[in-house]
């Protein structure tokens, strides 16, 4: 790296922090910028210089709106069904089932699962603020769309628990775990695989 | 994209423009953003805004260096060996052979290689500048460290041409070409072991 000039050798540092860019993506990422303008660089920067400020959270269901939004593009929607609410982890995750074009209802993010291990308890995620979600509001069905880690299994069943107990939420259901489409039995682990045999249902 | 605030997808647009990063990763590194701190952005964003001002190229050899400067790390280091120079693409080439950690001559970045179906001409790069620090330096070896492409290899062929017809440089040699550490022969495509079978050496 001291090959390079102190300019590049910063930006290489910004890139490679990003889960999953490497100190080589970083530095060809880095170089490709030396063949735009100053004015691309100038615009780019200004992007991320802006995004605190021009970025804000849901004020209902947590997922990322415009600044001056209150609501985000779901909550904001009246053709969204009132009833059904989907809990999901990250925006990532809503983008997701978003894209799988088949939920129309609202959701709930989270902003992470439990996980012990990494210091995460109930109090680091949004666990309360669903408590007091469910208590203002009334739905006919509430969806866990966690990933099928340990993690996210566990917060299934603590959030399942804490709702039956409270009884804010009559009809709590997730979504299936099974072999995923295009996938061969024979390459499929024995977890997913036990996992797909309870789940059947009739043809 | 309709989904995330303006803020966020312009900054995914950004992304998404390095080559091999995709929408998906892009958005990610989009969003993962969101976690660091507001002076964060700010030195990254600043990192960018200030590449054009703080990087400059190697007056002799064209690799990068500081603005400031005029001789690249290599080209001010008195310890290199002055009477070899090998011939690279670019300023990434230049790194590996470095790493390679064997090398201890001078360089010269062409720029790119003739690409006639893209519309690379030796215009476009800097052959002339070769022949005119050729024409104010003699060396006792002109290395070609080109990659081994189509490209490549023919921009190696007409450079050797028109130095030796200049009678610029008595001695041009090119890094060899075979299969490379660990791979095995069954897996290794027909053309790299012709080259490999050709360019053979004594045990």
């Amino acid at each position: 790296m001291d090959n390079l000039p102190k300019g590049i050798v910063n930006i290489i540092e910004f890139f490679s922090k990003f889960q999953g860019i490497g100190k080589k993506t970083a530095t060809r990422m880095a170089l490709s910028l030396l063949n735009k303008t100053p004015e691309y660089h100038s615009n780019f920067s200004k992007s991320i210089a802006n995004l605190s400020s021009s970025v804000s959270e849901c004020t209902q269901c947590f997922h990322l709106c415009d600044k001056n939004a209150e609501l985000c593009f779901v909550c904001i929607n009246e053709f969204r069904q009132k009833n059904i609410l989907c809990i999901v982890e990250s925006a990532l995750d809503l983008l997701a089932m978003e894209k799988s074009n088949t939920y129309k209802g609202l959701y709930f993010v989270l902003g992470g699962v439990i996980s012990p291990m990494d210091g995460i308890g109930p109090e680091e995620i949004r666990v309360k603020k669903l408590i007091n979600h469910l208590e203002k509001n009334i739905y006919d069905e509430v969806i866990f769309a966690l990933s099928s880690t340990m993690e996210g299994e566990s917060t299934t069943v603590y959030i399942t628990d804490l709702l039956t107990k409270k009884s804010l939420a009559k009809n709590i259901t997730r979504i299936a775990r099974g072999i995923s489409l295009g996938s061969s039995i024979q390459y499929t682990d024995e977890n997913t695989l036990q996992r797909a045999y309870m789940g059947r249902s009739k043809v």
